[in-house]
């Protein structure tokens, strides 16, 4: 047992069962249009011309999105509030006494030239969630909080700033909008003197369910409608550096070149190989490469890449660093050359709980819906606030897996999927009967 | 028969043999202590403190350098001028009438941070010939000129204006001195405005023989003192872009990839591939790469390359970009991406002339030196002469095959070889009976 699990050991004790107010509100829907015309006005924040957004943390669209995002939360009924790190926090009391708030939440900082779907989807949609509790007179036993998590892009910084606290390391970062973190906290209303006041403990939350596009293709490609998230994966860089020699490209025969370049062709085969040649879901890619010095007629004698790794299992990313670096010592061996490899970020998988993610793939299966169960490749705030609580989240398909990207998309009538499944998990872990 | 033929058919008329001038002369040696004090004396001009040289052309370093070189060239009784284009030529009269001079030379610029050897070997080689000549009164029958041509390093330039002309286009070009070639001619003495008064005609002179290291590791590793040149390879060059699409590295599963950084890895492997399936001594270069966007998190959308392919053989050139074509096609089918070639250089080879080769060889081994026939893989000012009239080469080892880098190494003795080589091989050019 971990420490996220506390909550839900006394919800999920055994013969619990969904209680009362679950059955009276399990025909309760979300409305569809509106979370899709809010999704469609929010894109409006930063809106490039040649389509997608840039609303990257702290610049003046991000501002300007948060607003109306907080005039949403007012018009759902929720307490809004900035917090000294910059969330956007909105609340509504529950009726039960003593109980630990159940969380829902997402962000809408995007990356530059990025999409309307990443974060929009998920903030929408917990918006939306309580909307349609509002406007129906449904109240929680727990109470309701939604964050809408600032700077998620450039780090989850926001939901780190709850989950751990920020470094002054961290605060001086540069981020996208140019703004190092302190300034942009204190752009965006935060007080960067009070961060110790955002600070939240392990315990204190029920459970954090975040609803996000799937920025994969694999339920796309499969025609599925929820992707069950069984974990966050962790995540590991590393720079690599490949050393051969330099040297004139007509004189140097074949066969006494040491060709950094041609190196690196053969580690990067290597990667694709040997991710692929062990069953499961986990990645690898080699994202950076320049060879050096780069030109036509010179022997490049240098060459800087990358290799990342991830999987939910990171012995399995430990498994494959090592095959990779048996590889590599072959390659140095037939090419003359030396590879080095200096890991840049280590962070573990973060699994979500095992029984919210039950919770959510029974409540999209009494809804209609197909599921899949599967590893989030990307990071999310949910992996933050994993330290402090029981996690799920709830994907939607990407059409034709693009993320990052202006073509991003997910239809209207997924997210409308994805925000009902949000909807009746809360309702669930809440009537769930405690103790 | 093709025109740089036409003087020497009258030298190697059937019968020709050495005459008696060379008889005389044949226990003329150069003064190898003199010649590598030149050498040295040259690597002071533009002198990196880490080793070697930056005297790129047009350079102050360069121009220092050029003043030494003009004064040597008067101590070996040369007359010395500068051409409209800039190049150094010492001139000596024949005893001959109306003959075409014989020409040696080499040049004196280097590339940034290059060695001590490309080109100063030749050069302070060839006024070592004529200084030999001229201390003991031995005069040559043809007129005998002596040409340091400018800007090797940056296209052979000096030489393309005597060979072929400058252009506008080639005038407005910025080098590496930060000054372009027109700026640049002016700078070291030259007169843009009387460019056409250099260009020569075929014809205009019975050969050229340049001295100059090998730049690659054959004659070192094989333990031969001298390389007589079979011809300077052709050079093809050629942009290569590689298009796939960028998408997340965590949420983009292995088999939903097109990933344009793999694929330009399996490109690299076939150009290897290919080009060292073919028996001979052709080379194939990768030398440019860069992957963008460039990010540890983004598989790579489109990658910039490079190919440069080269031979003595343009039919074989053809074959290898044509085998590595088919290799591409399966690597767009198997990793859903898109090559496209752009031809940036297509320089044709230029065979030396096979009597002035074979001269070569038979003095070199008179001298009691080994030999052997091999091909230039990189350009020379002996390209441009080409198109004027017979060449020849005389290839002295490179220790480990380094050239353009501070380590570049030719021994004291094997300069003096192969300056004695030149020597010889000129009192033979000069002295066959002609008609």
């Amino acid at each position: 047992m971990n420490r996220r699990e506390f909550n839900l050991n006394l919800i999920f004790a055994a013969g619990a069962v969904a209680g009362p107010k679950w059955q009276s509100s399990s025909r309760l829907r979300i409305n569809s249009e509106r979370v899709n015309a809010h999704l469609a006005e929010l894109s409006q924040f930063g809106k490039n011309p040649q389509g997608g957004v840039s609303r990257v943390a702290y610049s003046e669209a991000d501002l300007k999105g948060r607003e109306y995002v907080m005039n949403l939360m007012r018009e759902a009924k929720l307490e809004v509030s900035i917090d000294a790190a910059g969330n956007l926090i909105g609340q509504h009391e529950g009726s039960g006494q003593g109980l630990k708030p159940l969380i829902i939440g997402s962000h809408i900082d995007s990356v530059p030239e990025g999409g309307n779907y990443d974060g929009d989807v998920g903030s929408m949609g917990a918006i939306e969630v309580a909307h349609t509790l509002a406007e129906n007179n449904v109240s929680l036993q727990h109470p309701l909080e939604l964050i809408i998590f600032q700077n998620e892009e450039g780090g989850t910084i926001g939901s780190h700033a709850i989950a751990k606290g920020l470094t002054e390391k961290e605060l001086n970062l540069v981020t996208n909008s140019r703004k190092t973190i302190r300034e942009g906290i204190k752009f965006i209303g935060g007080d960067v003197d009070k961060l110790a006041t955002v600070v939240r403990k392990p315990g204190d939350l029920t459970a954090y369910v975040e609803l996000h596009i799937e920025q994969g293709g694999i339920l796309h490609s499969e025609k599925i409608n929820i992707g069950v998230v069984e974990g966050i994966v962790g995540i590991n860089w590393w720079d690599v550096t490949i050393d051969g020699f330099a040297n004139h490209a007509g004189t140097t025969p074949m066969n006494q070149r040491r060709d950094a370049l041609l190196a690196a062709a053969k580690y990067i085969e290597a990667v694709n190989r040997v991710v692929t040649s062990i069953p499961g879901r986990q990645v690898g890619t080699v994202g950076k490469l320049q060879a050096f010095p780069g030109a036509y007629n010179v022997i490049p004698g240098k060459v800087t890449t990358s290799l990342g790794l991830r999987d939910l299992d990171a012995a399995k990313t430990q498994l494959m660093f090592e095959r990779i670096q048996e590889e590599v010592r072959q390659i140095e061996r037939s090419t003359g050359t030396k590879f080095e490899f200096k890991q840049t970020n280590s962070t573990p998988p973060a699994p979500t709980d095992l029984r919210v993610r039950r919770v959510i793939d029974e409540t999209a299966k009494q809804l209609g819906f197909t599921t899949k169960f599967m590893p989030s490749g990307a990071g999310h705030d949910a992996q933050e606030m994993s330290h402090l609580g029981p996690v799920g989240m709830i994907f939607v398909p990407s059409v034709d897996g693009i993320s990052h990207s202006p073509r991003e998309f997910s239809r209207p009538e997924d997210v409308a999927n994805g925000t009902n499944v949000l909807l009746h998990t809360l309702l669930k872990l809440d009537s769930t009967k405690l103790g």
